[in-house]
């Protein structure tokens, strides 16, 4: 079965790497899509967030990086041939916001199915937003994210 | 992949039908294990829970329905070569259960994955607990579990 | 419009009285069933919890107390003939389990609705399990049950 | 006893439609506030949203509906001689949040009660911000709106 | 034991007071930090905050009061030498936001511990945000905020 | 300022080292009371939880482990001569329970005070519960509970 799993990655966490190698041993082939929410002003273009996702996951062979431009993810699902949309929580308002998502997009599409990976405890309070945080006042990011996205975040920074 | 199922189904409802028929469609064979959790008195037998589960679920080809001696979870999975333990969740406070619960299983056996499905609206508000109360009182059981289901509670009332 | 407001009341707590009140100026009649859960058992029986909740309501003119034999909570709605049952929620764990029911009961009869009054702050901490649990300690009952219930738990407690 | 049930309805979903619905059982006169919310960017005005809304509930003839001038919902209810403020949930963190809202409310007028009605499972993941994305892109609405919305979302997008 | 507590407090509410009474008892010094967060468009400058809650915590001696120049909270910890971050929680949402934060600092600096402090129950519904809204429309703040505050709210609504 | 943390403890697992650690830097004199709650069947006996505890903490100089004979936790921190309860949540539901005990002892006892410590991610999902079990089936405590719990773990389950 393939799978996407879909989010904004602003950047990719160490949080995301660890669903994305649980995801991509579950799934036949998975397909990590950068959202292009336009909502949203990012810090990173989502290029740039495909490229530094990309090189972070260079090693897990059946996983691809594709930007999305702004649709339904049911759409994407559907223009990709997955069957399966992945997605992480890590707590109760997390999934709750979660079951909605995937109710959605089941009446959407009744055929796809959402899987939540429930996130490991040592990385259950890492998020996009705490990171960006801490990296904008030139916090430690070791263990908080990829060293390839360490390094782009202080570029970022200056 | 393979996935195993657990859960005490005390009987089987139509939300674990539901999560069963959209497991069923995700992973290329699923075994739904019958714990045997010494602890609960329960209303079936876990033979007779296995029964009525095979009974509703005899279309799935790739289900599978055994009665499991209480036993590690992971353990289950071990000796049935499964990577992947399927859960249900209905709102916030299953989840926060189901995410210590999987922690622990990888804790165990860090090759092993825990994927959550969360119910969908319909279903979401159906526990064996109150199909056990509602039947306890000669309540309709349309809807709530698979006709075999009903049959065998009112039998089991009387 | 009437009601019912179903509950253990073992013992009736000042945050029952606060919900009872409060759903007593909301709806025409209002009547508490003190539910005989066989599964429990009690400190106090069905007919001395409803002694001292009605000694404690007795100035509420449209409210009554009666001991429901264990039943569906939709029946006693029926024979009451009561469109309405009122429960209560102190916080986000108490409102999921309350809401599995109400689906639950709106399953088994939709012309009945569930109203889920939001426990006051200051009472939102009184439970009857942590009131038995005071009681048992001789611990001070003052601001937490009505007077003829504080001195009934001390009697039963003797 | 009449109610009033503040919302921004900016579109109002068939999830709205089975809580005004249900209320209007529950209580002699209802009155639907569109409030205006300063802050937030709607998709449609206040008046438009009150006009798709009248039309959606003109079956019910103890419904009303009105914009709300941007005050305090107490001052709503006391202009409009309600002692209700109905509110809808459909998790736990919804709950949340309308239990500091409520208690807001009763501080504020402690003649004035909330109750709160739980969503039905098959409307609980319908939101007015997914109903606003779905729409956005074209997707299917059919389920999630009335009809009269669906047409208003369609000419909007174009 | 040195603590600091850090927080908005665009305004300071009575349930912060609390907590701060609260905190004051359990540590030696406790030094209130206001953070300036760039993000937020406050309704009091950072100066006007720490003027308003140092005036309304003057009773308490081994209380101070700071405005802390956007950084870390655990730098702004280490350069006060504390070794304690309080926080205070009101629900259960509330306090799955403070534990990522909890553990997001004690990845940045495993020598400083947070402890949450539980809302009190009359308090656990005041928030700033509900209390700039009620201000907003003049609606009585009694109860609410310390009466200095009141007044500067009703000046700078005018 | 002194301090208690009570609990069951059977038996102590890491995440209750690691809380009382941190406490153990916070408070100048930590009491870890084994609470003798003669509700619950224990697996190991509150004399022997105690010793087990007092073993895995030996180094901590300012820790001191006693049983508790069943009582209110405000009647021990009166005789303790402590200000301070402190207590572990792991997720929200968790917090809301420990919120509603706090309040009560607040209410019992107005000059103590409770402080919550977060878990952390790590440890966040290890409870005597799911360690009973694991241990019941011979699975592997190695990182859930300290070497001398799992020594008589393994010894009480021959």
């Amino acid at each position: 079965m393939n799978a996407i799993f879909p989010g904004s990655f602003d950047p990719v966490t160490n949080g995301h790497i660890d669903l994305i190698k649980r995801a991509s041993k579950v799934f036949e082939k998975l397909t990590v899509l950068v959202m292009t929410n336009t909502n949203k002003h990012g810090l990173f273009t989502p290029t740039e967030r495909a490229k530094l996702l990309a090189d972070a996951v260079v090693d897990l062979k059946n996983v691809k990086v594709l930007v999305f431009e702004a649709d339904l993810t049911v759409r994407a699902a559907q223009k990709l041939g997955a069957g399966v949309i992945v997605r992480g929580a890590r707590n109760g308002s997390d999934f709750e916001s979660e079951r909605s998502i995937a109710d959605m997009n089941y009446h959407l599409d009744a055929e796809l199915e959402t899987v939540v990976l429930p996130a490991v405890g040592e990385y259950s309070f890492i998020s996009s937003t705490l990171v960006r945080e801490v990296a904008h006042f030139g916090g430690n990011l070791q263990g908080l994210v990829p060293q390839n996205v360490a390094r782009a975040l202080k570029e970022k920074m200056c």
